[in-house]
């Protein structure tokens, strides 16, 4: 089997999407961490367009951009434990969600990033969001996917993870109590599965480096 | 067969990618022309999310958003003439330079809608764009798909007929002369695709259409 080499950066959410398919097709690969501050050669050589991780190096050859890019290079190499159904309109869907999800990504990077009304205004947009996602994504389903973790499954990890730890961060709730039933179900679901629950962050650790990002949020807002 | 309904509107190069995939392969279907000022009650219940074109109709199923994802189902439903390589390195790459494109449209958008020196900066940026896709993803292939049009060469496909229209309605040329050899042989090679040039907006009622809207955009900023 040629070599699977994994460039990445803790505690990024798009890295652990590729660490979970490669842990649920039971890949074995290198995990090689990038520091952003000081980018490596390797991975200039590796990304130079983008200059970014994740990058899955599989024989040599670098899969970039964006996250579901390398996650359906992995299914189409190891289809073992698929990510996607057989069905044509199935695999669609799960795409249609995966891209929606970051579509709306910036919603939640401006719900941590900003203060007072501008943050106020991306909570009630995120709450939209995660309503339209639980509704008519999730409905019924245990998972995105159906009855097994899929593509959108690991797409939307980070709700299941680090959501929580920006909330208690920045000190307010996305996920109010008792508004998103089937999506509060999901989680637990989600982090019930064997590989995930043994490759997630720590909740302390993630609080703590979301609580340094705002300290250095706040210094910046105030220079 | 079941039945095979595409709606869009005219002139939308959305649109046109998923009128070449349908032709490339011979699928017969269905054009339905959308209003987007009054949208369709059919449009509104197929894509209730993002209430946008195009919409693939197939057997009463709707695919949607973005033309990524319906291109990838009709490369799946009808694999002939496959608008991807068998090798999953090579539909990586593929994918990659597809969403490069995507990501990168903003650019252009804003080179159209904006004046004076935000407009000038916009020049600049695309121009960048298109050097990177030029350089590195195009390089000495005759299409982004090697030998043949794939999906990366749809997705492109607005460079080859919409953007002299909105160069000539802006008074500003993006790709000017001899700056991208191999862009110009692209557009060239693209346009002479027997199934593209038998579905080609005229260059007539693009220009009327870009010009059309220029002065709408012209009202709006000095109303």
């Amino acid at each position: 089997m040629e070599e699977v080499k994994l460039l990445g950066t803790w505690p990024s959410p798009f890295c652990y999407r590729v660490i979970w398919a490669l842990k649920l097709k039971g890949v074995k690969y290198e995990d090689v961490e990038e520091d952003l501050v000081n980018k490596s050669d390797r991975l200039l050589q590796y990304n130079p367009v983008h200059k970014k991780v994740p990058v899955l190096v599989h024989g040599g050859k670098p899969i970039l951009e964006s996250t579901t890019v390398i996650l359906e290079y992995i299914e189409e190499v190891w289809p073992q434990n698929p990510l996607l159904s057989d069905d044509p309109y199935e695999r669609a869907t799960a795409r249609f969600w995966t891209k929606f999800g970051a579509d709306k990504s910036p919603i939640f990077i401006k719900f941590f990033h900003t203060v007072g009304e501008e943050h106020e205004r991306a909570r009630k947009e995120g709450q939209e969001v995660l309503k339209i996602m639980e509704e008519q994504g999730l409905g019924e389903k245990k998972f995105f996917g159906g009855d097994k973790v899929g593509l959108a499954d690991l797409a939307f990890g980070w709700i299941a993870g680090w959501l929580q730890a920006m909330e208690e961060a920045a000190g307010v709730k996305l996920l109010e109590a008792n508004m998103f039933p089937r999506l509060e179900d999901w989680i637990k679901n989600f982090r019930e599965v064997t590989v995930i629950k043994d490759n997630l962050p720590g909740h302390e650790e993630l609080l703590d480096y979301f609580r340094r990002l705002r300290e250095r949020l706040a210094l910046l807002s105030t220079s």
